[in-house]
C-alpha cells in the first residue's frame, strides 16, 4: 500500500494544514453512515477524527474500514483539514488505510467498568483518553519540577534506595534480603543523605521513588511513590517556605501553559489553578488551631491534623496555604526548634486547596551537634545508625533546610482526581503489585 | 559582625567583579605567610581563593584566620578581583570573616587515603574537588538526557520498582517481603512496562533506579544503578540506533558546553569527547567477530563479548561504535529476529570508546503474538507472568523498539573514571550499603 505524505504525530497536526500526512496509531472509536466512516485515531500524542468518504477511496479501502475493531493498529494517510468543531481543531480526510495488527474483543469498552477490573488491566487502561491525559500531565509536572531546580543552580544528587539501618523505626519499612545475612531497607526519604549532599554541593535535590509499608487503604496512600526533595545549605525556614511557594507556582504555571488540552479533557476547573499565585497565605499552627475551632471543627492544640482538618483549613483560601511551626513533639527528630519558643519546630506543611491536603512537608534542620544527639536519644533511635549523619554537625555545621513534595499528590490535585492510583502509571498498594 | 555586599555563589562570581560580596561556605584549604592568609573557600557551587591581608582587616579578624581548620564553615565578605592566574579567573580580597561551625580533626586530609576508608566516609568525601566535579557532571548528564527526550515529545512514564513476578529467573533479583505472604521483586528494567506505555503514549521513556543482585565485584557493577529507557511505537532497529546515536551526541555536547571546568579538574582529555559526533560506525556482530580474530583476539561466533573483547573492538574507532545483530541465542527472549536471517536478533549494543565498554543495549521487539509465546516457552519462562505483556500483541500490535542506557557507565566514561563507584553519590555494591 502506498501512503502519501509525511509521517506526522497528531500533536503536531496544525503544522500540516492542507497537506497530506501519514498517521500511525490505533483505532479509538468508529461510527459509520452508509457513505462515510468516522474513525477516531490515537497515536499516543493525541486523538483525531479521520473522515473516510466512500467517494474518496477505492472500494477495498472503504470495505476494510467496515468492521474495524477498537484498538486495531493502523496506518492512515489523508489530508489535514481545519475544522473548528473538532476537539483538536483539525480532521483528516482519509485516502488510504492499512491494518497493522488486529484487536479482537478488546476488554475495555466505552461502557463503565469497575476500578479493580480496570486496575487489573492498567497496561491497557492507560490507552483511554482520560488516563492518557493524566499521564501527560504527570510527565509535565515532573519536567517542570526538574527544570525549576536545574535552572536555579540546584544539583541533582540521587540518594540511595537501599539504606542500611532502620532510622525511624521498622514498622513502615520494606526489608530487602541483601547478600549473605545483610538486610537492607528501602528508602522512605532521601533527606538525611540530602543534608550531606547540601554540605558538599550547596543547593541539591533528589528525586526518586520512595517506599512506605503502611497498611492503609486510603485514597491518599501508595506503597511506592515519587518524591522530590530539595535541600539548601544556609537556608532558614523563611527560605524554605519561599522556595516551596516558587516551586508550586512554577509547576502549576507550566502545566497550564503546556497541558491545557489535557486539563480540559479531564474537565478540570482551571480557574482554580489559575489562582495559584504568590504570595501563599502563611499561618502558624496556633492560628490554624484557632481557625479550626472557630469553624466548628473542634481541635486540641498538640495533635496532628487529619484529612478533614486539612480540608477545613484549606477551604478558607483560594490557593495553597503554608502552615508553619507545629509542635515539636509530633514532628521528626531532626527539626530545628524555634529559638523564641522551643516547643514548636521551624517546620512547614503546604496544603493544596480544594481539599487535596498536604503536598509538601519541610523544615529547617537542627544544626547543633549536642541538641541533635539529645533528640536522637529522646526519640529512642539507635545512635550508631546516625554516626555518619552526626558528622555533618561535627565538621562545619551550618543552618540548612529543605522539604519533600509528593508527585502523585500534586498530580492528583492538578488533575482533580479522586484517588492517587490514577496519578502514576502502575500504582502499588496494599493489595496490588500487578500488572 | 557586619558583612558588606550581596550574598553570592562562587559559580556566579564573574558577575560581581569589583563589587563587595558575601560568600557562605567552608574552608577547603589554607596557607599563610606572616602578613597574608590565603583561604580556599568552597560553597558547593565552586572554589575560590580569598586573600586576607593583615593591613586590610582588623586585628581580631586576622587572628581568627590564624588557626582555621579544614571544613570549618564560615561567612566571608570581600571584593571580587579578576586574576588570570586563579583557576576560576577571580579571587576575593577578604574584609570580614565569621566562623559558623568548627571542624576538629576532619578525617579526609590532602594526604592519600585508601578507597575503603573514603567510601566509608562518602558523605564527607563528596566535598573534595574531584568528587564534587564528578557529581556535577552526573547531574548534567541526567539533565541532558531528560531534556533530549522531553524536547522530542517523549512522555516520561515511570515504571514500577515493585514487580510481581520473576520474569527472567530469580538469581539476580532482589526479593522484598511485601505484605502478608506476597513477595515482590525489585525491577531490573522498565522495558516490559515501557512497551505497554509506548502503545498508549507513542514515544515514552522511563528513568529510575534498577537493581541487580549480581555477586560480581568488578569495577563495572553496582547493585543499584540508574537507567534511562526510551521505547518507541512503530520504530525499527534502524530508528533505535539513530535515536541512541543522537542521544549520546547530545549528552556529550551538553556536558562539554556546561561542565568544562569540572572536566578540566578531572584532567579529562576532552579532545576525545569532542570527537563524539555523528555518524557512529555501525558494524554487525559478524563483522565484529572477524575484526577480533584479525586483531589477534581469538573469538568464536556465537559467544557474548567480554570486557576485553569490547575494549579491542572499541579501540578501532575514535567514537562510540554500534554493534548490531547478535545471535538470538545469547540475547533476551523478546528481541525480534532478523527476517532475512532468523538466527540473529534485530538488536544493538553501543560501546563507548577508550575501553569503557557497553553503555547502551537495545532492540526491536517481537510484535507477533505466536512467535512471542514460542520464545517464552523456549526460554522456560513462566507464561502466566507474561499474560499482560502478551495483551500488547493481542490488541493492535505494532513494530516497536527501544534501548536502555546505564547512567553510571556514561558518567564513568565522560569523566574518565576507573570505577563506577565514584559515578553515583552513594554506591551500593556486594559488600557496601553504608553510609
Amino acid at each position: 500500500m502506498t501512503h502519501q505524505g509525511s509521517v506526522a504525530y497528531i500533536e503536531d497536526i496544525a503544522r500540516y494544514e492542507g497537506q497530506p500526512v501519514v498517521i500511525r496509531g490505533w483505532l479509538h472509536n468508529r461510527r459509520s453512515s452508509g457513505k462515510i466512516h468516522f474513525l477516531t485515531l490515537r497515536d499516543g500524542s493525541g486523538f483525531i477524527q479521520a473522515v473516510m468518504s466512500k467517494a474518496a477511496v477505492d472500494e477495498d479501502t472503504f470495505r476494510r474500514a467496515d468492521h474495524l475493531t477498537q484498538e486495531t493498529s493502523l496506518i492512515v494517510s489523508g489530508t489535514v483539514r481545519a475544522d473548528s468543531r473538532a476537539p483538536g481543531g483539525f480532521e483528516l480526510d482519509a485516502s488510504t488505510l492499512e491494518i497493522v495488527g488486529t484487536s479482537v474483543d478488546y476488554p475495555i469498552t466505552p461502557k463503565e467498568h469497575g476500578v479493580d477490573y480496570l486496575m487489573d488491566r492498567r497496561h491497557l487502561w492507560i490507552r483511554s483518553e482520560r488516563q492518557h491525559a493524566i499521564l501527560r500531565v504527570r510527565a509535565e509536572v515532573i519536567a517542570a519540577v526538574r527544570r525549576f531546580f536545574d535552572d536555579r543552580g540546584f544539583i541533582l544528587a540521587d540518594t540511595p534506595i537501599f539504606t542500611p539501618a532502620a532510622c525511624e523505626g521498622t514498622t513502615t519499612l520494606f526489608p530487602v534480603q541483601y547478600f549473605d545475612d545483610t538486610t537492607a531497607y528501602l528508602t522512605q526519604s532521601g533527606q538525611l543523605y540530602n543534608e550531606a549532599d547540601a554540605m558538599a554541593l550547596g543547593l541539591v535535590y533528589c528525586f526518586g521513588p520512595t517506599f512506605r509499608a503502611e497498611k492503609s487503604k486510603t485514597r491518599r496512600h501508595l506503597t511506592e511513590f515519587w518524591m522530590v526533595e530539595p535541600e539548601v545549605a544556609f537556608a532558614t525556614l523563611e527560605d524554605v517556605i519561599t522556595l516551596a511557594e516558587d516551586l508550586v507556582v512554577s509547576v502549576v504555571q507550566r502545566v497550564l501553559e503546556r497541558r491545557m488540552p489535557e486539563l480540559k479533557r479531564l474537565e478540570r476547573d482551571v480557574s482554580k489553578l489559575e489562582q495559584v499565585q504568590k504570595p501563599f497565605p502563611r499561618i502558624s499552627y496556633d492560628e490554624a488551631v484557632t481557625m479550626l475551632n472557630a469553624k466548628g471543627q473542634p481541635f486540641e492544640w498538640g495533635g496532628d491534623f487529619g484529612a478533614p482538618d486539612e480540608t477545613v483549613l484549606a477551604s478558607s483560601f483560594d490557593r495553597p496555604v503554608a502552615v508553619h511551626r507545629y509542635p515539636s513533639k509530633i514532628k521528626a527528630f531532626y527539626m530545628e526548634p524555634d529559638p523564641e519558643r522551643p516547643d514548636v519546630a521551624l517546620c512547614v506543611d503546604v496544603l493544596a486547596p480544594e481539599g487535596y491536603g498536604e503536598i509538601i512537608g519541610g523544615s529547617q534542620r537542627i544544626a547543633d551537634y549536642d541538641l541533635l544527639v539529645r533528640r536522637i536519644k529522646e526519640h529512642d533511635l539507635p545512635p550508631e545508625a546516625f554516626e555518619w549523619y552526626l558528622d555533618l554537625r561535627r565538621y562545619g555545621s551550618v543552618p540548612h533546610g529543605g522539604f519533600g513534595m509528593g508527585i502523585e499528590r500534586v498530580v492528583t490535585w492538578i488533575c482533580g482526581l479522586d484517588h492517587l492510583r490514577e496519578a502514576i502509571p502502575y500504582a502499588r498498594m496494599l493489595y496490588r503489585i500487578y500488572p
